[in-house]
């Protein structure tokens, strides 16, 4: 006998996503060494920090090499200076300092979270999603063995066309976890207060706790949509959002991130989560990077905050490209439809008749583009690829170019 | 009904050690307002980063503000040109650069290590041991409900000065995880390579695996003590080794670490550790901060390497003095040991008659030095206070001025 490998991982299907995106555009490249393929693909920031972050985070790490600006371990929970700067900024009269955790970011977060809950919990999902949620929940047990109808014990909530990609709530059991990404990742879909509503008010109803992934609410341009859970009534007492630096500042290689845990969310037996959270936080994690803390602080401030919004802009005008190429003559007249919002870095584009996978070959075979398989986000983004905003712009311009002569 | 907490969490005994020693610090301290508490407790470091290594990193983040020095997410596991060059200075024919993985710290590989094991997998530690092992052990479930004996599933291995703090290994069960730390936290007793064979023998014949925590390595000054357990043959079969750059160049606060997944250790069914713990940080974490990796690489060039070495000989020249202190005539005259071997930044110090925090307290009251009890770490630390070598020089002579007067 031997140690016993934990069966979650046996249980998850074969491949992650982004890595089979990634070993096909290889050995695509590998076949055709000429090509010059560009990628609007993976959720990867291209553009450079801004500068007034990049030097906060410079200075903060030459000042590391001096007695006065040294620090070791800071608090596990985050700098109570940034801490307080959320606060602030991102969740006025709504979540307080204390209520806001630091972390290397929204995946691990993410990660992190599960080991809160009993290993019986229920888990729902938008279907599609961001494969993470349910992978964390296979790895700790609260999802088994995978089938063509997805993971034993998770409850996927389809979201489509019909629906305008926002579930039908009653599908969820009660007691659940809901995971909830808005703007949406991958449908770039943007839920409305009232549409939030509806679902706090349904979680509050059932005993659920709602995960709200909010990575990407600094592509929100339209001023009534909600940039936050805690805009809702009533959120305070059922979820935990979820956020990053990542799109909002292009952390994607600094890392820092946030959760925000109000003192309201109480487990079954009356203990708030809060307290279970930041007992995962101080001993199963020792704090996001010093440096990084310090570029968040610099994000927050007026000029990181006047810096951040143009480089999102940025990514918005591709997209808006993006949305102009695939309506293109030659898209309409397959019938391909564009779901874009305006608020979102994401372009949700279905191909009738088409395989996801089928598509993404076909497209980085003629156009050297590559793109997402939406099947890949679950069964319900099947005949559907998203497209990736994130880009420089002459790519994205080239990627358009190319795209607006492919024969569908 | 609502969501069920992880039970793990009401396991867990109430205080981390850690934030006990602080609260007691700053209860003191709102007492005691003109007292000028110095800290010879918690393993922080407090020397700045040296020149070279905080130049790299800030240069680093200066090029993230640039087109051509931009970079996005990287890969998980860690930047390939780190990985080859920790396993060309650090693990020469020990290991390869795929078997080394880039963390943000060994305190958060320690915790995602246990989700790699089945939850019935056994545990075994060192008694007295840092707190995390076996809290990470209970919150994913492998270990229960804690008693005066410690946790349930959990085999404590008594490290005392009669066994030389090497434990009887006949203890540890068939089919266990053994958590084993050298140098050790917090007796500082370093194995040598003749009880590391041992370990590793044992732990081949019994089908255990050993997560060998070597964070300290770089204290190491004797030549014949092993500084990675793959300096012993069979090592690469059954051991995990998890480091970290926080001692060796003074990254607390900067966080990065890395562990070693030889390819030959296996679980019961065959499969690879190193599959399972490549999914875990492909899915569950998303790779250190570029700008500490960028600091990691510099630290371990040829400029770095001899940086890093002069910090390290700081502390031990701390040590050094403490030592000379602690085996003065008033602790001489009260019975006290000093167990110190030169080859680690901590001191296990032997107060006969004393409990360990109230010792603590004495010598937080009458010399305003905070230290850490030994019971914290488990119920063979009692009558031990952990002394830290990690402080400025004048704070640790001024402690060392106050300790020779203090009256036992």
């Amino acid at each position: 006998m031997m140690i016993e490998r934990n069966k979650g991982f046996a249980n998850l299907a074969a491949g992650y996503l982004f890595p089979e995106v990634a070993k096909r555009r290889r050995e695509y490249q590998a076949k055709h060494p000429d090509a010059k393929i560009i990628s609007l693909g993976i959720g990867n920031t291209t553009e450079p920090l801004t500068p007034h972050i990049a030097k906060a985070m410079a200075d903060y790490a030459k000042s590391l090499g001096t007695a006065k600006g040294y620090s070791g371990y800071g608090d596990e929970q985050g700098n109570a200076e940034l801490r307080a700067k959320i606060a602030e900024v991102l969740y006025p009269k709504m979540a307080k300092a204390d209520e806001v955790f630091i972390s290397d970011g929204a995946k691990c977060d993410i990660a992190r979270i599960q080991t809160l809950f009993g290993r019986n919990v229920k888990i729902s999902v938008q279907d599609p999603a961001y494969p993470v949620y349910v992978d964390g929940s296979v790895v700790v047990g609260a999802a088994g063995a995978s089938s063509k109808k997805g993971y034993k014990g998770v409850t996927y909530l389809p979201c489509t066309a019909e629906n305008k990609f926002f579930p039908e709530l009653e599908k969820i059991p009660a007691d659940s976890i809901i995971y909830f990404c808005s703007p949406n990742n991958p449908t770039g879909a943007c839920a409305t207060k009232a549409q939030l509503k509806k679902l706090v008010d349904y979680a509050n109803k059932n005993g659920c706790i709602i995960i709200f992934d909010a990575a990407y609410y600094a592509f929100i341009r339209d001023d009534k949509l909600p940039r936050t859970i805690y805009e809702i009534p009533g959120a305070r007492k059922c979820a935990i959002e979820i956020n990053s630096f990542s799109k909002l500042a292009g952390f994607t290689g600094v890392r820092l991130g946030w959760s925000v845990v109000p003192s309201d969310v109480k487990f079954a037996d009356g203990t708030p989560v809060k307290q279970d959270w930041n007992r995962v936080m101080t001993t199963l994690f020792n704090g996001a990077s010093n440096i990084a803390q310090a570029g968040g602080l610099a994000a927050l401030d007026k000029e990181g905050q006047k810096e951040t919004k143009a480089l999102v802009d940025y990514y918005l005008e591709n997209a808006r490209l993006m949305e102009a190429a695939l309506t293109g003559e030659n898209f309409k007249k397959a019938g391909v439809k564009v779901y874009y919002t305006g608020d979102s870095p994401y372009l949700w584009v279905n191909f009738p008749g088409w395989k996801s996978w089928d598509i993404f070959d076909k497209i980085l075979d003629e156009c050297n583009v590559v793109t997402t398989p939406g099947s890949g986000f679950g069964p319900a983004g099947e005949s559907y690829l998203r497209f990736s905003s994130f880009g420089h712009r002459k790519d994205v311009q080239e990627a358009c170019k190319r795209l607006s002569k492919l024969v569908l």
